[in-house]
């Protein structure tokens, strides 16, 4: 669930404000130089802070990562939610929910590099709540494959494996992908969700 | 070119065993903590040799690097070659070399994951080969798409932006696959196939 809009309480407002500014700076360094030879001081630097202040927000370089992680995994629950709230049929739907999931990725792309490098290097108890969320988003999409495949004209792939491949292809597009260069976000979306349609589902 | 296999002077011979026990030992090291934090002297513990006789194979860690993310391209070479010899219709050499690719992938899973999680991390003249290595795979792809589609029953994706998906669908195996679990590397070459075909070309 995404945290509460409301801030009646300024002060929460300007710690939240805050927070992100320390999140976008450590994604920053990560995706620069990888979080294992990224430094807390890197962060700081970026900041224009002294470490000292920046360890009033975090404990250790970990935690920088575990919310960077967290906050991938809470954007893409938006974008679950918001497909899930849409009136579409089982193949608009699956269509949509590519879409929406690569634009998002891409516009983040930053912070999904930084994810997909670096997850693996978070502590055990922190990668197990990784994979629970991960699974989590896995039981949405072979959901939506499974009804997708009942109306659509029938390929027999296993939906918990063409899960993969869906995941496979729309996490590849952070590779493909530069800012400001052809294909945009816009046209990988799309192709991304043609091929899906195809490749899962098949057109009538 | 995959080097001669006549290796007349019993001498050389021993020492591409040593030069293939240095990178296997490099390939096990990176795996498991990540290029930037393995240091030469884990590698040369791995092997059980002293830091100072692993010098004598390689002048800096980057260069073990290089030699798996060349080794990695040599592999691929050698199965687009495969493929290429092969008497067969555009829908079934496309079928074939997804399907090859990604045993191959899979069975030299862990070079893989080097190659992937840290290709970046070469220098700047080595990445520009990479690129170029790249571009060379790429064009096989493309050429084989461009075919496969001329005698499909025909989709749409442009062939550079279907290389790009088929590129992404057989590498993101290398993160779904468990050694020694099901899905097996054939299963998963089964599923990477059938996708490509569907989601590319069409099935009549």
């Amino acid at each position: 669930m995404p945290i509460s809009e409301h801030a009646a309480d300024p002060a929460e407002g300007k710690v939240r404000k805050r927070d992100q500014e320390v999140l976008d700076a450590a994604v920053e360094v990560f995706c620069e130089r990888g979080y294992a030879s990224a430094t807390v001081q890197d962060v700081a630097d970026k900041l224009g802070i002294l470490k000292g202040s920046l360890y009033y927000y975090i404990e250790t370089k970990e935690d920088l990562l575990y919310r960077a992680v967290m906050a991938v995994h809470s954007g893409s629950e938006a974008v679950m939610d918001a497909v899930a709230a849409q009136p579409l049929g089982p193949l608009e739907r699956l269509e949509l929910y590519v879409r929406r999931q690569v634009e998002h990725n891409l516009a983040n792309y930053k912070i999904m590099t930084v994810y997909f490098n670096d997850v693996a290097q978070l502590s055990k108890l922190r990668r197990r709540e990784v994979l629970a969320r991960r699974a989590q988003d896995k039981e949405f999409l072979i959901a939506l494959i499974r009804e997708a495949q009942a109306v659509g004209p029938g390929h027999s792939l296993p939906p918990e494996r063409a899960a993969d491949l869906v995941t496979g292809t729309m996490v590849w597009m952070n590779r493909v992908y530069r800012p400001g260069r052809r294909p945009t976000r816009r046209e990988l979306a799309d192709t991304c969700a043609a091929y899906v349609l195809n490749g899962i589902v098949g057109r009538p």
